[in-house]
């Protein structure tokens, strides 16, 4: 296992600062390949601007994908406690359970995509402290965290997804919406896995009393203060991902909470990121926006486990084996148009 | 190869009348494993209705779909010759030696889809007449046409896409809507392939003189007057999916065409349809929104061949593989919510 190279808040923050770009050069010479397929001008759609995107991302004007990776998080939150979820705590460790043992929507999800599924549980016995009360995570919590995010990409993936399982982590994810972004709680909160009316208020109270007594705005203490280690160890991955050239397909509101701390350290740390799909979860579309991003799939998923991620992976494949696989007009002997 | 159970046009159309509908009993018992699937009530989405939906067609529960079959038909239109393509005629012989050579885009969707593909060429050689100045099939054509469309089924797919490649046959299908659900040519015809503003206002007015000419609006005497051999064959391909329980993911606007004649004939006749995708093409999704279709994905496609069918076939595979595959909180002994 590779050691993350850095092992401070600050040294993490100077590697967002220091990541590679895109190719232009590569760029160019797929738009130049784009415009000689056999298929009117433009006719594939957002396809095309996707396999574009991914060739200057690997550095290839035709490449395809082999090896997608799908990571699955699962961290436990102090929150809970505060009664914000439909579900009990315990349910994280038996959804990693389920995991392992090939039951889950991710499980199914990662086999049509012909994904590699790895699910990392995060120190589940000990819930990150309750917001309301105190940080979530101290700072070595959080660079543990993103370390282990990290140091679990695989440097062979060619496309990768994060995904999280969390009891409470919509909560921790509005609070860290709420605190970048401003707006009140309910801007930000919506039902999460489906908790009543009750609770919905409790979670509303949750967010705005853990804003309140945090007040932090920068991306990493918004994510140390209101995160989790699930959320943490994503924005840590979608880092490792950037540094080795991997395009990354965001899933819903609690990984695209996660990029937002990246994204608020640095606007150009999701650069390498497209948004797989927008989740039925109240403000992922709001979120996706402040980012700058459009999502691929609108199919009213709200699971997480990189449920919508991993969905999306097969549209992105389909984008490049056009791409990459399409004979030109000179190659067929297909005349062009007008 | 069987032979289509019917040989002339009130024989189909009769057939269109006594097609099967969904086991309801077995639509009750996937609702009930839904239900107890390992995720928060109604998580997947559209996911989820997709699978039952599926699942009350193919009369068991639980099933999966291994056997994708995409059907490309090819034909050739007399009203080309009026100037309202971008590109020439023979470019649709062209495209089907690019099919038959694995170079078009949906040649690589459907190696994406794991689907089998098989190209039709209906009489290249032989356009239809040119619809301003006559029919453009004759009632015999037609028949023959569907019964192309029929014959090309597999009895063993388990799920069905129709797609098409005809020079001119965006023109055709503008027809075909104006004339079955009223309207000016303007509000169905798009720029196809892309036509220039000069060829686009001689498709408007081809579009206009054919409706007129023919003023009929029964759905086989539109699908003969203003369709075209690849319309019909994907007609007579989607009817016999109907007939065999197969269902079957809408192409773009050309595929809708063939579909809303068979609606025309008879509102039920496409139950067993999902319509894959929004095209970019004008009138698409006015056109769905008459067949009651709500498109799994919009991403801007607009190039036919059955491309944004096939790309959506992984969507309703995933749909199955989750439904089908995922373990239940029993099984997984996994808590449920409240």
């Amino acid at each position: 296992m590779m050691t993350a190279p850095f092992s401070t808040l600050d040294e993490f923050s100077a590697l967002l600062d220091d990541q590679p770009m895109p190719d232009a050069a590569v760029i160019e010479a797929a738009m130049a390949r784009n415009n000689v397929l056999t298929k009117p001008p433009a006719a594939l759609g957002r396809l095309e601007d996707i396999a574009i995107w991914y060739a200057g991302w690997r550095g290839e004007v035709a490449p395809k994908i082999a090896a997608p990776q799908v990571l699955v998080f699962a961290g436990n939150h102090g929150v809970v406690a505060q009664g914000v979820s439909a579900f009990p705590a315990e349910v994280t460790a038996q959804m990693v359970g389920n995991f392992a043992a090939g039951g889950a929507a991710i499980n199914q999800l990662c086999e049509v995509a012909g994904a590699s599924l790895e699910v990392i549980a995060l120190d589940l016995e000990t819930p990150t402290q309750d917001f309301t009360t105190g940080p979530a995570m101290s700072g070595e919590e959080l660079v543990e965290a993103l370390q282990t995010g990290w140091n679990a990409v695989d440097i062979s993936a060619d496309i990768l997804v994060t995904g999280e399982m969390g009891i409470g982590n919509t909560t921790s994810a509005a609070a860290i919406a709420t605190a970048l972004f401003g707006g009140q709680a309910v801007d930000w909160a919506g039902r999460g896995t489906g908790v009543d009316v009750t609770g919905y208020g409790r979670k509303l109270d949750v967010i705005e009393k853990g804003v309140a007594l945090h007040a932090v705005s920068s991306g990493l203490d918004v994510l140390r203060c209101l995160g989790g280690r699930e959320i943490a160890a994503m924005a840590g991955a979608i880092a490792r991902a950037r540094s080795l050239r991997i395009p990354v397909i965001l899933d819903g509101f609690i990984c695209t909470a996660a990029a937002a701390c990246l994204f608020k350290a640095n606007p150009s740390a999701l650069d390498h990121c497209v948004a797989g799909h927008l989740s039925d979860e109240n403000a992922h579309g709001r979120l996706l926006e402040k980012l700058g991003k459009r999502p691929l799939l609108d199919l009213g998923l709200r699971l997480g486990e990189g449920s919508g991620g991993a969905l999306a992976i097969n549209i992105v494949k389909a984008a490049l084996a056009c791409h990459s696989g399409m004979a030109t007009f000179d190659q067929a002997g297909v005349s062009e148009g007008e």
